[in-house]
């Protein structure tokens, strides 16, 4: 009996490689390597070369921790268009595209690196709160706006962030919580409805409008 | 306003790279590159040597068409385990594998690298057939296997095979339509219904058998 062929061993290892990359399962693996292969316009090479390229050159802002192609800043922390005086922190640094696409933020970020996650042995020590601190101590923000998940390590770090930013003269607030836009009660559970009812907003006599 | 913010240059040419491949949109490629980025273990810069060494190495093995570390020959084509006698053509060399899997079949391959498709300008002088005629030229194939899709193009290609073998001291077959495995009459289409009983096969006093 013939034992079964395969794909050469360097095929395989390159289906190995990208079937651990998220979202990409064996099969799609496959698919993609088989497609890079068939490709008439050297996307091996082009693939490779631009991942080589993100290697060595991106890392994170050693400010706002938002991915930069220097160790020192990064563009938004360097925009005097945007509003020095108002600071998002955020959990991950993905976030902060997240709030760049909705469009309608013009402050800094903070990328705290994590949240609070007692049950993965992640404690305030493993944020980057000693940058956060440094930021603060300078003096020109006036409002941080807490970024966090609605989730309970989310709450968690939103709690000891509120404490702990308590010895600085700044505003904290938090993004609401409430219906997801284009949802109806029908779709929401139980604690969202709670939420949205704690944080209801006036319609009428507004205070923020007086 | 401040001008909405992106990801750095590298990271964004590394995305769009990314989303050209099959399966990967968008938003998974964001998220593989979060991912590599974020990851402690270098995946980056391993991923592109795995990819720079598939670009040097990999060719088409020169006789079947399956993916080889060398040109002129396969690991398949030169198992002197298989039986040289029986040669199964398929479209793609991807096929080689799927026929591969199911472990049932010792003999060996030729890709077309394609099927007739003259709505996509493909014609007979486009698929792999002057290798084929070489290698039944030598006289070892006594046996010619179709497997190919069981769709429109396939049979055309079948079809053309089929008159161009003739030429050939070779017994030429095709692969059974019916019933896939594990589905019953109620999921089948009339065609493959069609098909099933025209190549429907006797269970008592199997002419096969005697």
């Amino acid at each position: 009996m013939a034992k079964r062929a395969n794909y050469p061993a360097e095929v395989v290892d390159l289906i190995n490689s990208l079937k651990r990359l998220p979202g990409v399962g064996p099969r799609s693996a496959e698919r993609i390597v088989i497609w890079l292969l068939d490709q008439k316009d050297e996307p091996l090479r082009n693939l490779a070369e631009s991942l080589l390229l993100v290697d060595r050159v991106i890392q994170r802002c050693g400010t706002c921790g938002f991915y930069s192609a220097s160790a020192s800043s990064c563009d938004l922390c360097n925009d005097s268009e945007r509003d020095h005086a108002l600071l998002c922190i955020v959990e991950e640094a993905v976030d902060i595209m997240q709030l760049e696409r909705c469009g309608h933020y013009t402050g800094l970020y903070h990328s705290l690196g994590g949240r609070l996650s007692p049950l993965d042995n992640i404690g305030p020590t493993d944020l980057n709160v000693g940058s956060l601190t440094a930021r603060l101590r300078e003096g020109n923000v006036k409002e941080v706006i807490l970024a966090l998940g609605a989730d309970v390590e989310g709450e968690a770090t939103a709690h000891f962030l509120t404490e702990y930013l308590g010895q600085f003269e700044v505003v904290i607030t938090r993004l609401a919580q409430g219906l997801p836009a284009g949802s109806g009660l029908e779709y929401a559970d139980a604690l969202t409805i709670q939420r949205a009812l704690t944080d209801r907003v006036p319609l009428k006599h507004d205070p923020k409008q007086s």
